[in-house]
């Protein structure tokens, strides 16, 4: 759940919620164009429990504007259906029940159009609303729609991400798109390091923004003196680490890690694929070549640790990552860039390259809540902080992001087993 | 697997293979009849590892005809889709690799249009197979063919399971036909029995007609004297055995029964729900109010057993049942009468009612070969012997069988836990 | 449990009395005996959910006495610890909660010496008991005497079973006695046949002994004219089917046995060991150089079914079975004979040679009530009728056995997937 | 793993091995005291997959001498059973291969008698080496030696752990030892806070003394101002928070410890009974009435943290308790106090009391490495550092753990879902 870093006591101005609604428009339809390639088929599938069908993405975020704007708000406001507050309610316990998780994919009905009229009887109560919204709660009107808008854009990224393991259960290969741009001819150099001193930082979210809960409050850290790498890990650089054992030596592995790659028979990246003629990964556009020179991508933390070791190396602390990424420009490759998938940096850069956008990066830091951290009131407070368990921190978006949605103090977190986000990593060491 | 009882050595008449023509045509038209309630959606989903998605019991049952009669047989056939091959092979490990039972719901592609495109290229091959089919197999591909009309109206009958199934996941309760034919308003009178006599009796599939490999030898059993139920357990006396503790005396169940209900914490048929107004039953028309003379139904072979033990009786073995019903007229509840759910009898009968149509009912024996048991040759050997484990023997057909598919000694088999199928039963006792 | 063919109504004989008393002595005897090479340590473990340790067999089968001899008739019994009614009550679920099977192994108190006080405790009360048993319930306190004895010696095969699961788990491969009789030095010849005639044959147990009830009533069965093997298959002959890929070929498998080798990777019988040398096998005298010509042992249902089909034959059934073994002679290798092993028939036999003795023959019949079967009043019907679902019969008994247990109407049953009884088989064929 | 913060190039002095050998002598006599209430029957079973049979414990610490020092350093020394290494290696995947750790509880022999002859067999071998170590390796010896013992004292608080646990499942509430010192009558205050001002911390261990590789290095934190609790959580305070619906809250609750708490139906600490007398609870003396002073303890991180909400207040991060105990004196509730049981503190304290002693108590941080962290070379450096992945830290020691074995630097680690270790927790908050 996000938070504005300032609450606002006067009322918004006309053109602000002018400009809010434009952005309302904008989001919401760039989640439906992210579906317009899929057939009705595959709006329908959940192809493991931690993937939902993409017809329960669309519904889910029109839910999350229902549930919290247009019920509590708009006056006279009648759902299109009572018993999707059920069906789409992802994990608010203390809303209403949600519909369990893993059963998601069993549901035909509603259907991929009823999903759409539910979109757009949404839309219209939501224009209803934010052209003339009660006074006395226009600014948590507007911190809500904001955050609603923040969270369709959270699914627009899983979207992509569960549309690409849907599609990949298919012994067929199918493409999402074919039209998408292809990866530029690179040649990366060899990593190179740059230098951060030591000192207390500040860390976390400054405010004049939005920013979600968990990246609050800003709060002070010492931090050693450290090196970044000025580039993620290459599939080049991972094919190396295959090559010379790097999923059968024990010693590089953390236990939970090892005990998982021998259940499971990891030995390379979710995703690739072996034949005879070398390796290829699957990909919105299809089955592709490897393209060595790309960062490497969908490893599971314990497989970005190992590297990490294996390179006589090791992850950055998110604070680490957030200091080199503070001051950096926003610049990257992201859902807008239209590669959908991640691709070897052809600029040169004066910090470090691609903090933004290709891949996130996993972190040494377990997702764990900042010093006087606080949750959203109500409801909305389940939004991050009930998850900080388990789950290791990720930092800077990826080829899936929406450019806006991305920050330096931003922080993703995932499971340390999971491999189906666009996950990569970028080596740190001691100075 | 069928066999025709007498191989026939000359070639079939013009006169045979029109007619097997027009009954491929219609056989394969109901299935699509089947399917035409449905909405795109609604083909994709598997609700549980034993259901197939609707899409994928259409392709696969034209799978079998190119498998078995269009590669083998048509000269210049070319499949629409060679991988084809691989995903809708169900089980015949001996023909391909079959692909995963399991994961038959996480394919969305080839979509509904290309499984009905997959249809009419298969349609259009046989014809074409039929009206000139090669000499020297003339024989043979009658027997396939009468074989894939016999597999494809099993299937008939998986459908409606099925979408009965995936459609009862949804907490809306669609319904999938408004327009299904309402019960008749009948009262059933007391259970009375008929007596059968002790001696040798000629048990399984006598030749002259369709039947599957594993009715088949011929052969003698000798069966004791018996008594056997004039009509199925009724839904209202199942109810007796709910109230009276049946699902929480020990005494009454299997050891493996008992386990189940505990574990899964079964206190009624599959798709029953209670609510303060009383017992309603998830139907093909969506949930309905408890029909209480109906024959009960999605009952498990333990919850048969335990009924019979319950009510001081026993279930028929398979050969009690076959004695009783072998002179009796084919008459009954299928899938014709469009009710898609068994309701009371309403005419008064000379022999026991309701032996066929309504309720599969559950037997006593196990699946096991008949003494002399042989397999068709190659991979259609595979089509019913290999299953021969494990399972619990029904006899009768029901309310979803197409009526030229059931005879008196059809053995159907599921696995006694089993209860999305349409199953009931009927007691029987010692003289 | 078993019962008298015939009821007796006048009081027994102090002759038979007596007998039964010096009987009961010997039973209970024999079972320490059977644990005197165990060392403490080896009295706790529970293997595997379906093995017992053996100090729990050990109060089990004193238990029963106590529950169902005891406590009803000897006035003023005195439990030696109230506690046992539960924890040694194995799965009598109308007598008192039984502890959960599962959790035997995880109860180290009462330890071995609080067990053998516990059995010298009901053995003197026994004793009094058979003394002077109370008039009007000496008939049934001798039927439940010698239920209890049928009931030891069961788990005084069971007991050696699970000795050598327990033993065979330990990477040391510990052994049970060093003093075991070996196997003698034969050579099998080829496998002839025996032939018997169609007709209607009387199956089950005639009275005039003890029988369990599953062996009853008597009653007529048709049997088909067959064929049966001379002999069991021996190890030599089911490693040419293991060398001819028996395991590898999908078509000699019923489904679920299919299933079941390749998700645990079976490829040869329980406790058989391959190395450079050749084949070893766990045995109760520790890891032995496989014995070519002794009958193969330890293996699955699923596995003999498979055997039997490679070889171009098949199982007998149980009735088959029974026919051929009803007028021989109960010759054999039990448990008397001090071998613990399966062995080569050293001398010539007029019919089928080891019908009785070295291993538990599977048979093709799934375990289910005979024609109007009642199983005993009370608790003690618990005994066999709950487990008829799911279980093939075996006939014959084993190295294990004792001999005074066995005969041609006994039935045993297992799971067709459990290998750690002494099972293997003997070919049938059409004639 | 362990290391000494300086290491010395000079040989020790005869004075420091002859005290380190009757250190040697004192540590292994403890464990031994440890066992002595056992019978032979306990040391057998693992109750869970993260217990282990106190045999086990028992062989495995020599082991870790065998392995670490009598191998490498102590010429012609001769293993007793060249198996050994295998079945007591616990995790050291570089060294040989581990016998799997589920399986422990398999494995009679060798048995109890056997496992003292190794631990003789290793000590005297020890001894000889500690006499007369080769100069060239002696102060990594004597380094080795140090780990070997403090590795012996984390499996001393183990065993008693595993006892507990063990003696735990049997429902006759075995005890462990009926003379153990009973707990003080004390009514505790009100919790009071101790507050701690902002600043830059040095955390870490400083050198001079033994610390295990993840309490170093020494480096710089920036800790916010807070408050810490004058006491660990009372069971009196714990009974509060469930009769306020602690357990039925959502609300309260991480994500992963609602959906843990749901499935096992917890609802009150690991080892509590309730019945209508009240609540009891499982302790090495038996089933006890509920201490309401003591520290209530055998709680997960998940129900450590929802209390800490319910309070108004969190768990403190481990650097914050570190801060707080850096000059407290390491006085408490031991082993050496032989109550084997936590209790309320009966003494005044000037600052917060507790903090060593009676319950592990859960802070609010991951388990993760230090900056700088170097775990030690070969496959000692297995010891910490591969387990730092999915585990919570908790500090401070407890009533099992041995008082010369904790220090304010000490790291212990548990997954957040683990109940039978020693763990209760102490509030922090913002100052």
């Amino acid at each position: 759940m996000g938070n504005l870093a300032e609450p606002r006591a006067q009322q918004p101005a006309l053109a602000e919620l002018d400009y809010l609604l434009q952005r309302f428009r904008q989001v919401r339809a760039t989640s439906e164009a992210i579906c317009a390639p899929l057939q009705i088929e595959d709006y329908v599938i959940q192809s493991m429990p931690d993937v939902s069908p993409p017809k329960w993405h669309l519904a889910h975020i029109s839910w999350f504007f229902e549930a919290f704007l247009l019920k509590p708000y708009l006056k006279g406001y009648k759902p299109l259906n009572d018993a999707y507050d059920h069906l789409f309610n992802s994990y608010y316990e203390t809303h209403s029940t949600p519909f369990p998780r893993t059963q998601r994919g069993l549901i035909s009905r509603p259907g991929v159009e009823d999903v759409y009229r539910f979109r757009q009887h949404v839309d219209r109560a939501m224009g209803e609303l934010l052209v003339n919204p009660p006074q006395q709660h226009a600014a948590e009107i507007m911190r809500r729609v904001e955050l609603g808008l923040q969270h369709e854009q959270q699914h627009q990224e899983l979207l992509l991400m569960d549309i690409k393991h849907i599609l990949a259960q298919n012994p067929l290969h199918p493409t999402y798109r074919s039209d998408l741009k292809p990866a530029p001819v690179v040649h990366n150099d060899r990593i190179r390091w740059h230098d951060y001193a030591e000192g207390v930082y500040h860390i976390g979210h400054a405010g004049g923004g939005f920013a979600f809960d968990c990246e609050t409050p800003r709060h002070r850290q010492f931090v050693e003196a450290f090196q970044l790498a000025d580039r993620p890990v290459s599939n080049r650089e991972y094919l190396s680490f295959i090559a010379d054992g790097g999923y059968a030596r024990s010693d590089l592995w953390l236990s939970d890690g090892w005990a998982l790659i021998r259940q499971y028979g990891w030995n390379a990246p979710f995703y690739w694929h072996r034949d005879e003629n070398g390796w290829y990964e699957m990909t919105l556009s299809g089955l592709q070549p490897l393209d060595l020179e790309a960062p490497v991508c969908h490893v599971s933390f314990y497989e970005a640790d190992a590297y990490a070791r294996w390179a006589g190396a090791r992850l950055p602390t998110e604070a680490e990552w957030e200091v080199a990424a503070t001051d950096q420009p926003r610049r990257g490759n992201f859902l807008e860039n239209d590669h959908l998938q991640p691709v070897a940096a052809s600029i040169p850069h004066p910090g470090p390259a691609q903090l933004f956008g290709d891949v996130w990066e996993w972190t040494a830091s377990a997702y764990r809540p900042y010093p006087g951290f606080r949750p959203l009131e109500g409801s909305l407070g389940e939004y991050n902080g009930k998850f900080m368990s388990g789950q290791m921190v990720l930092r800077g978006g990826c080829c899936a992001t929406p450019e806006a949605h991305i920050r330096a103090t931003y922080r993703n977190f995932f499971q340390p087993a999971m491999r189906w986000q666009f996950a990569g990593l970028r080596l740190a060491r001691e100075l």
